[in-house]
């Protein structure tokens, strides 16, 4: 039997200029050979292979004189992935059976996964084999019955071995992150720059928001450049100490962002998935010492004081397998902090923050200094006890503005973030005092304003918990860049039911 | 606030003539004034509008001269939805928020769906706006916590709901269905002719395969067309008592292809799936009585008696809800059924069987009178007890033949089942007596080798449990209509251990 005895015909390669995100895309004539003889249909998965490279891409079909029946259009990360000329000759086939699929279908059944199990799922993830099919299979599955201990530990090792992983050559290297779920909540910034100021190493890498309506990537993009190469990183590191750069262009746990996709389209995010992701960017980076803000309130990721407790314990628990060296605070996620939710507007917030303005908000200089004086104390820079005031301290002095513009000026240069084109109040409905604030809404308004794609979209807010508000007075402002994500918006601050409430 | 104040702006409508199954796509200009005004991203969900219709669908961003700004190019599906002349006007804006989704949400975290719930998500993937995402989600939560009797009969009656239902001028209309497993195990188009010989009223409606080498409306293509409309499946009924029609002409339980898809991408089919998928398509074809084959063997379907009997409790219990009358059969699977599997190849066991062909396969025939006969004396046409003896004659007389010409003639002609391009043998390894035969990768090799997307496709058995067998004596034929399938499928066989175990 020689089916393969003749070589396989290839086809010449068009730049379609066609951009889908992270997803390969190869279209080609229905009346091509290569179809034919590969018996290949609409919307499935082959392989494109030119020279060593190859791409795994989703098939579409066309009847039309655009392309002929000897090429194959591909999309942007398809023709970056093979980093091919036009007209180049490649070949494609069937996508190889997807194994890893199989350790899904028992998950799905209630099996748990091995060390194995999850190494492969993550490299066919990496590898680009996942469609969004599987991908959802398996973050529901392991969402559904969560990821026990010894899941998370090969979860976390799995996302760490498929990416880069930096050394640092300093016995300590410190790293902070707050689990989310609390808008505004923007202190890494302010603790990179407290800590550097303070002669800690902090080679600060974050990711884009997931289901919030910014990351602190999302943010800092606004204040200086965060595409750092790996390079670019090291230099601010040597020079000032810290950084804070985007971790996507540096391939940490590059399986993260994959998930992320899907976690924020179906707008879950379980502790597993979370443990994972967080310890793996963490490790990956080379922290040897961390600490994890867990906001907890009704409305934040966290609502419950035990569930807070049953994170830390796990999250401490998988970072030691990996001899990473953790503290956890617990803190209040009742309401956002700071005023603005949203990149820009941020911010906004840390730069009056860092510059010690009267009227910066005190929620965020107070959250910041906190999670800052706990940095200091377990990297050593201060006595047990004494990191708050040290953290204040560094703040008052003009050391961390100082330290910051530094940082920003080394990343490429401190800017000025952007404003909305339109801004809208939302006004209260009538006089009374602010009884409720619904962050997980909240977010979502940000989000459908433009926020994170349009860095200057997102919330204004005006009120906090507590205050005393006239009716018609601005409980919030919008702020978009497009009249259709203001409508969008608005649309749902009508429809939304106690989004701020205001009692009478 | 009047963001919507002037109307939406318009885009020309181009047909892309791009083929992707289901899937509506757009494609737009990056530097599009929608793209712009709307904040749309690539891989955004978007609200297509042509007048009085519209259609979600996915956008992809080009640069590119073959679009211009205020263009709109539309894959197929989106077309023929919008049922649009080229250069139309229409409008493009994002989805709506998918409210559903916060259904599947709750049942990811351990909640029940109610009748609300399943009936909103059902509606929703019938309208296009799940995307592969969601449906996923959807059917592994529903699959890791499996739907309950509830839940599964919101589903059936959701699935119900959603699309057409036929009824038809009888007391009696009989049905059959074999929860599948089985590769071969191709009764239905022997059954209905014994029915409608005896003066049943059978108006079978089939299925594709999902996660098997050829579904009975895959096999009856290649002997007759099934594409047929309502009026037409009118007459045959009428004239011949019985068809043999597809289903998904008829939007009888639109959703169930939808799912399908999914499924068989994920190779997962749950109990409470497969319950509503069964009883939806009966209940809305109009059945009163129906006889459910369930093969029960180690690597069929259902692999164990009590999982039978669980199983045939459950699809009772959700019937009884509907006042359809069941009746379950467990049969033998521990081995295929006949010899081909794929759909011209288990045509052509078909015809064998209703020709009284003296080498037509026995186990076919066997299983073809014992659900006949079931159906027989459920519908009141055989006494109880007799039905077997009854459909046997049918065969015998040629009564049965002379039916299945009938209907085949009446829905369109019936026709001669293709054969395939190539065929290779796949031999003994060494002399001994065929121990084990495994459905499962049998079926994965008929699937390899093309079926059913290539009707001529599949594996022709040469042996059954217990053969004696010598040494390079072909064990099956594999058929394949493209080299590059053979190919596929000869590498799985090679790799696949105890696809045929021969003992030594």
């Amino acid at each position: 039997m020689n089916a393969r005895i003749s070589p396989p015909p290839t086809l010449r390669a068009v730049r379609m200029r066609l951009h889908a995100q992270h997803q390969p895309i190869a279209v080609m004539r229905t009346d091509c050979h290569v179809c034919h003889s590969e018996g290949l249909s609409p919307r499935s998965q082959v392989l494109v292979i030119a020279g060593e490279r190859q791409v795994q891409a989703l098939l579409y079909q066309i009847d039309s004189d655009l392309l002929s029946p000897g090429q194959v259009a591909l999309s942007e990360a398809a023709w970056h992935a093979l980093d091919i000329q036009e007209g180049a000759q490649v070949q494609v086939r069937h996508a190889p059976i997807l194994r890893s699929l199989a350790g899904i279908r028992r998950r799905i059944h209630g099996q748990r996964l091995s060390a194995q199990d999850l190494d492969a799922i993550v490299r066919d993830v990496v590898a680009g084999r996942y469609t969004d099919v599987a991908l959802s299979a398996f973050l529901t599955a392991t969402a559904a019955l969560p990821l026990d201990t010894e899941e998370t530990v090969h979860l976390t090792r799995a996302m760490i071995d498929v990416g880069e992983r930096l050394s640092w050559d300093a016995p300590v290297v410190v790293d902070k992150h707050c689990v989310g779920g609390l808008p505004g909540n923007r202190t890494t910034p302010l603790v990179v720059a407290i800590a550097a100021a303070n002669g800690l190493v902090m080679p600060k890498t974050s990711s884009r928001a997931i289901t919030s309506p910014a990351g602190t990537a999302d943010t800092m993009e606004t204040l200086a450049p965060v595409n750092l190469d790996l390079d670019t990183m090291r230099r601010v590191v040597e020079t000032e100490g810290g950084c804070l750069a985007w971790g996507g262009t540096m391939a940490l746990s590059p399986a993260d962002d994959l998930f992320v996709r899907v976690e924020r389209e179906l707008d879950i995010d379980t502790e597993g998935q979370l443990i994972a992701s967080v310890l793996s960017k963490k490790i990956a980076a080379g922290a040897t010492h961390a600490v994890i803000d867990i906001p907890v309130g009704p409305t934040a990721k966290v609502r419950s004081h035990d569930a807070a407790h049953l994170l830390a314990q796990r999250l401490s628990e998988t970072a030691a397998h990996f001899g990473l060296a953790l503290r956890c605070l617990f803190t209040d996620g009742t309401q956002p902090v700071g005023r603005g939710i949203g990149p820009a507007l941020e911010a906004m917030d840390v730069l009056a923050v860092l510059k010690h303005d009267p009227g910066a908000p005190q929620d965020l200089l107070d959250r910041a200094v906190l999670v800052a004086g706990a940095v200091l104390e377990l990297g050593g820079a201060a006595a047990a006890g004494d990191g708050t005031r040290l953290a204040l301290d560094t703040i008052a002095s003009g050391g961390a503005w100082d330290k910051f513009q530094r940082i920003c000026n080394a990343q490429g240069g401190l800017r000025e973030p952007p404003r909305a084109a339109f801004i809208e109040p939302i006004l209260a409905p009538h006089s009374g005092r602010v009884v409720h604030i619904d962050n997980r809404k909240l977010s979502r308004l940000a989000k459908l304003a433009g926020a994170p794609e349009s860095p200057a979209a997102g919330v204004h807010l005006q009120v906090r918990l507590g205050d005393e508000i006239a009716k018609d007075q601005p409980m919030l402002f919008l702020h978009a860049q497009t009249r259709g994500e203001l409508a969008y918006a608005l649309e749902f601050s009508r429809e939304a039911e106690s989004l701020i409430l205001v009692g009478s």
